[in-house]
This record gives C-alpha cells, sequence and structure tokens, in this order.
C-alpha cells in the first residue's frame, strides 16, 4: 500500500470540492428544472458557506448568515433584551457581534424580513414544535452542561412504546447512568425521574436543550446527586404535527398526561429498563406547563411517587382546588404522601404571579414545600439551574442498589 | 377527589391560552426591551400558528407559512423539480398544495426572500451543519420507514466516547435491536454495521432521516436482515462548528475517518457493547462522502471489515490506485479479503458519472463486486434504498449468537 503524496492530494482536493457541489446539489436539486431561471437562484449557506456563531475567549460571538436578497435581518437571542440589526456586508452576508455573560447554552435565531429562522450554519437546533431556533453553547470549564472528558458519561436512549390509550407509537428518551449496562451482571437497579418539557417542546428538548443527561453525569461524578434513571416523555398528547388542540381538548391535558405517563410510560419503563418500584424510588417534574403536567401527576398518584420538582411550573390553584381541594384537606397528610415538593421561578418569569398564586393556595392548605428564586425569566437556562438544584433531592437515600438489598 | 367539570373547563382554558402566549414570551422575550417598537414586531409563527404540512389521504401535501411581511416565498422540495412559488393569504401565510408520489420521506424547505429556512411548524428537521431543511414524513402501511406496532423497536443510544486522537469528547449513535436488553441474561452477542453520513450531514442522519434504526426492526421482524447493532459515526472529523477544511485537511479526511474508526470507534464499541468479534462480524457503509469513507476503511483494513456498501460513492480511481492498487494488484485476493463489495446509484445522481469511472477500475483489476442500480438522484430516498438492499447482505451467516457458540 504505497502512497503518491503529490497525486493524492490533487485528486482529493477535487473530490472535496466536487463532494460539496454534490451536496449542494442535494438540497437545491432542484434547480436543474425548466421552470427555474438560474439569474433568480438566490446565494444560499451553500454557495456561500459561512461559520456561525463564532465564540471569542473573551466572550465575544458573531453571528453571521448569508443573505443577499433579505431586506431585514435582526437577531433575537437570550442574551439579550430585544432584536438587533444585522449589518450587511459586501459579501451579502449579514454579521453582528455581541459580549455575551455568562457562559450559558443560549437559544437565539435570525429574523429574516419578519420570519423567525434558525441559524442554517450551526447544527445544533432548538427541538420545538412551533419555532426553529438555533442553540448557542459557550464553552465553560465550570458550567455543569460541558461534557468533560474526566467524568463517565451515560447514554440517551430514543426509544418508542406503544401506547394502547392512544393507539399509537410514540417515542420516549431514556438517560441510563454510566455503568448502567454493568446493571444486569451487578444486580443494581435504579430510581427515576419522569422529565417533562414544555409547550411546544418535544421529548427532545431536555436533552438538547437541558443537557439532563451531561447535569446528571456532572452530579452524580462529583457525589452530590444518585445515579439514577431520567425519563423524558412527549408531554403533549396528540401526534407529531397534530393542529393545537381546541379549548375544551386543552381542558384534558393534565389529566390526559398522568394516565399516560402512569397507565402507560411507567409499566413501559419498568419492563424495560433495571429500575427500582416503589414511590421512594421516584419522582416527576417539569417545565413550564410541563411542571404543571408533573404536579398533576404527583398529586394523582402519591402512591406512585414520593418527589416532586415544579420548575416555573404552570398550574392554577383552581385546578389544585378541584382535583386535590380535599386529599390537601390535610397539610400534614400532604407532607407525607409526597416527601419533596419543590417549587422553582425566576424574578423575571411571566409565570412568576402565577407560581405564587399557586404557592398561597398551598400556604392556606398548610402544606410544606421548598421554593428556589433565581434571576432571570421563563428560560431554559433557568430550568438547567432548577434540575442541577434538585437531582440531588429526589433520591438523597441513595441511587443504584443492589437487587440482593430490596 | 371531586371533579367539579364547569368550573375546571374554565380554568383550564385560560390555562391553556396562558400557556401559549407564554411560550411566545419565552421565544420573544425580548419584546419587552426598550429598544424594539411593539409595531415593529413581525407576526411569527407564534402570533398565527399555522398547520404544516398537512397531508391527505389521497397523497396531496399543503405547505403552509406565516410570513406576513416577506417578499417572496417559494418550496423547495426532493419530491419535485424545482421551486415553485407559493400565494400569500389575506392572514399573511403562505400557503402551496401539492401532489406527491410515492409516499417517501422528503426533505423540504421554503425559500423567504433567498434565504432557505426549515418549517417553524414541523418539528422533523434534517440534522445538517449546513441547511435546516424539514421533513414530510407521508405515512405508508408498506414503506419500511414506518414504525408498525407490532414490530419489535430497538433503541438508539446518543453515546460519546473519548478520542484520544483529537483529544475531543465525540458523539455516536448506537442502535440495538429488539431484545439487545436481554443478552447479557442470554448470552447474546451481535455483529455490527458502522454506517456513515454524507458531507455535512451529522452523526443523526442515519437516524433521523435515513430510519436506519426502523428499517433494521423491520427487516429483521421479517427474517430478511439479521439482527445487529448499527453504529452511526460522525463523518466529518473536525469539532461541530469548526470551518469547512482546506483542501489539504479534506485530502486527509478519507484516512482520518479510518483511523478513528478502526482506532478509537470500534475498540469503544466492542468494550461498551455485546457484539460479535472478527472481521466476518463487521461491516462498514456509508452514504456520499461517506460510501467513499467507508470504501477507503474497508480496503485499508480487511483484516477488520468483510463487507463494504458504497451507496452513491464519492472515492476517485485514483485515490483507489494510489492506496490500494497494489493490495488489488490481484483480484482474486480482493475478493477473499472482502466477500461483498456492493455499489448503489441512482440514474440521476451527479456522481453516476463518477461511481461507474471507479466500477471500471474494479473491473480493470479484475475485482468482482454487486452493482444496484435505481431510479431518482443523489437523495436520502435511495440512501434508505440502500440500506434495505444491503442490509440482509451484511451478515447472511446470522445474527446474534450465544456466547457459548464462540
Amino acid at each position: 500500500m504505497k502512497r503518491r503524496a503529490g497525486h493524492l492530494k490533487g485528486s482529493l482536493k477535487a473530490a472535496a470540492a466536487c463532494a460539496l457541489c454534490g451536496a449542494a446539489v442535494l438540497l437545491a436539486g432542484s434547480f436543474s428544472g425548466a421552470d427555474v431561471q438560474p439569474e433568480s437562484r438566490p446565494r444560499s449557506a451553500w454557495d456561500n458557506p459561512v461559520t456561525s456563531p463564532v465564540v471569542e475567549p473573551d466572550g465575544r460571538v458573531t453571528f453571521a448568515l448569508s443573505a443577499p436578497d433579505a431586506g431585514r435581518v435582526e437577531l433575537s437571542g437570550q442574551f439579550m433584551q430585544g432584536r438587533r440589526m444585522m449589518t450587511k456586508g459586501t459579501d451579502g452576508v449579514w454579521r453582528l457581534s455581541v459580549e455575551i455573560t455568562p457562559a450559558d447554552i443560549y437559544p437565539y435565531s435570525f429574523v429574516v424580513d419578519g420570519v423567525e429562522i434558525s441559524d442554517p450554519s450551526n447544527p445544533l437546533t432548538f427541538p420545538n414544535e412551533r419555532f426553529k431556533a438555533s442553540l448557542l453553547v459557550m464553552p465553560s470549564d465550570s458550567a455543569l452542561y460541558e461534557p468533560q472528558a474526566d467524568v463517565p458519561a451515560g447514554q440517551v436512549r430514543y426509544c418508542t412504546y406503544w401506547s394502547r390509550r392512544m393507539g399509537l407509537v410514540r417515542p420516549l428518551l431514556v438517560y441510563t447512568p454510566p455503568g448502567y449496562d454493568r446493571a444486569a451482571a451487578t444486580g443494581a437497579d435504579y430510581p427515576v425521574l419522569y422529565l417533562v418539557s414544555g409547550t411546544t417542546d418535544t421529548e427532545e428538548t431536555w436533552f438538547k436543550v437541558g443537557r439532563a443527561n451531561v447535569i446528571a453525569d456532572r452530579l452524580a461524578e462529583s457525589g452530590e446527586a444518585a445515579r439514577m434513571l431520567i425519563v423524558m416523555p412527549y408531554g403533549y398528547m396528540p401526534a407529531h404535527g397534530t393542529p393545537a388542540p381546541s379549548s375544551a381538548a386543552a381542558a384534558g391535558m393534565y389529566a390526559d398526561f398522568a394516565a399516560e405517563l402512569t397507565e402507560e410510560i411507567i409499566p413501559y419503563v419498568e419492563q424495560q429498563f433495571r429500575v427500582r418500584s416503589g414511590r421512594e424510588w421516584r419522582a416527576v417534574a417539569g417545565f413550564s406547563r410541563g411542571g404543571g403536567q408533573a404536579l398533576f401527576s404527583a398529586f394523582s398518584r402519591p402512591d406512585l411517587f414520593s418527589a416532586v420538582g415544579a420548575y416555573a411550573a404552570y398550574l392554577t390553584p383552581e385546578v389544585m382546588e378541584a382535583h386535590f381541594g380535599e386529599l390537601l384537606a390535610d397539610g400534614h397528610r400532604a407532607d407525607s404522601l409526597l416527601r419533596l415538593k419543590w417549587f422553582g421561578i425566576g424574578s423575571d418569569d411571566f409565570l412568576r404571579g402565577g407560581v405564587e398564586e399557586n404557592l398561597r393556595w398551598f400556604d392556606s392548605k398548610g402544606v410544606d414545600y421548598e421554593l428556589f428564586r433565581t434571576d432571570g425569566g421563563h428560560t431554559w437556562m433557568n430550568a438547567r439551574k432548577y434540575l442541577a438544584q434538585t437531582l440531588p433531592l429526589f433520591f438523597p437515600h441513595g441511587g443504584d442498589s443492589l437487587q440482593a438489598a430490596h
């Protein structure tokens, strides 16, 4: 196998160029069609590739979009207030540099003539049903969201289960901690956190945006949290692409989700995975609407759960009273039913008033809870903080356990 | 737990409305900033949610995008030639209906004033580094890409491994077949297909677009293909977001990938998973540039692989000759080295000429191969066909096997 370096380089240079061109044809293969005037073909990300975002060591981030024919391009990002106009260069590329602190994972998008779009140059996208944002991941040695070479990494499994309730194949993500694959040999079983995302999020959002797996890896490695499974279901019950529910359908969404979780998802997980059974080994948490679903599920079935995390959760006192007023008539009983009732809320969160109203209702029932206040708004930056705060609290009595110890 | 239906409905109706509004604030929370004029706020997917795409039973598909301020919106999709203008309604929503056959999974995008964007209403996106397309999944009882309730489903695991070669934490997807979790108990081990995607694709593309997991589930269930693991690495070696390589760097990409695959990925997989070792239990395949990487890897290390699938593969005879001319000087030896050398190419594929040129080189060496011709171009619709054709061929001698039988 002799190498002929000069010859090789030449031919591979051609290969690289052609492969790129080929990919362009793959995307825009339609241009060979007779009904397209070549001169009307806009230069796209393919014709004029840019790198975006580019993060400098000082925290300065430059965003770029090739859009020579657009009239107006703005940057929208959760690292700043308002939108900012980007500036068009003579190369047709719009650019803007922004100083961003603190290091975090921030959703952002470009707004092209009024349409919000993701960054074509960035492979990291925000899984959602209604918008397509991109993710700026700022490097940070201390951030819990960054995988570390010396921290053993768990896995996230994309599973499907058959929901008899819905008559549909349903998606489900399951994080398994490092060492899980040896569980069958060692006889270890694990506690389970069921973790729900928000309105229009998908089953992927806690993984791709929330980085629940990386945070769990880090906190287990440091000994702060138990090793556990994290199950991430699809919080919105209808199939992907189904129109938003009517008000009547939405009214049943909390109860629907609780039924799906307890009648379909938990049995599937406990049949497929090595998990500990018993309420002290199950927790449920969620962000935004998912927080409401977590509260509703936990209070509906305290025989199944011992802890609940409500991250900027939406659920009204009226719903609580209608469904759980009787159950919580005696606060002490509620405390014994659910060991941990944890609420997190940001100072600028538009749901802050609603959460505080809900907590006053808990106060009126004499029910204890933990409240964690952050700065900031209704963001996934805060959702990650809430998760990191609560992972050590769900199973303080330990993580994986030998089957023999049951 | 008494239900008060009337009261409940009212309060939950408000909850649903507010949750939606809240999500809008989450996305566009910046609008409260003082530097934004409310009147300049475009109506977005949030203000005017649409459902798109909508597939009718007769195969008619309606695409829709809310873009009241855009000057020109076109539809681009691999189900048709050319772009087509969409029509703006009085509600600011651009729409177009298209008859689409056959049922398949088609990438498509909108082109807004010259910028290609994904469909904000569709959660199914095409993982890629350079463009953001959406996926139209047409329902079909016969298509291999559709999960079936009565077909046991495997799982796709998002893993990371530490590459000593690169000094980076690297992503890797691993499909495990149904029953894999019981392997430790039953002592079964599995053959492995290493499957590489194309230029600017990511490690997710064979999963999200190629549906390799669903196709493998279906073919294993019907008995046509062995149960196997499918390992999907990231074919482009630099980290996500790194600028496209210079020609000099690109020239080394085939050899770099082969080294990463054989020195890092295979050892990781064989340490982490229950797989059969020995070249007859390893195959490598890929699409486009990934097909070239598969050919290069297989011919570089025939001691590790017994079969290769080259799906519309890019690799020139010059590279083959420079690296493998000596090895293949005796065609019979090549045949004994690699049992299966499979090539697939579409009649309209822009790489067809290149593939045929490469095959003439194989002919000149007297090396046998299998050639599968399809209609169509350099598309993922064809990539799925090639995968379905080859899965039964990689391990005709069987799938999972009891450890004791080794």
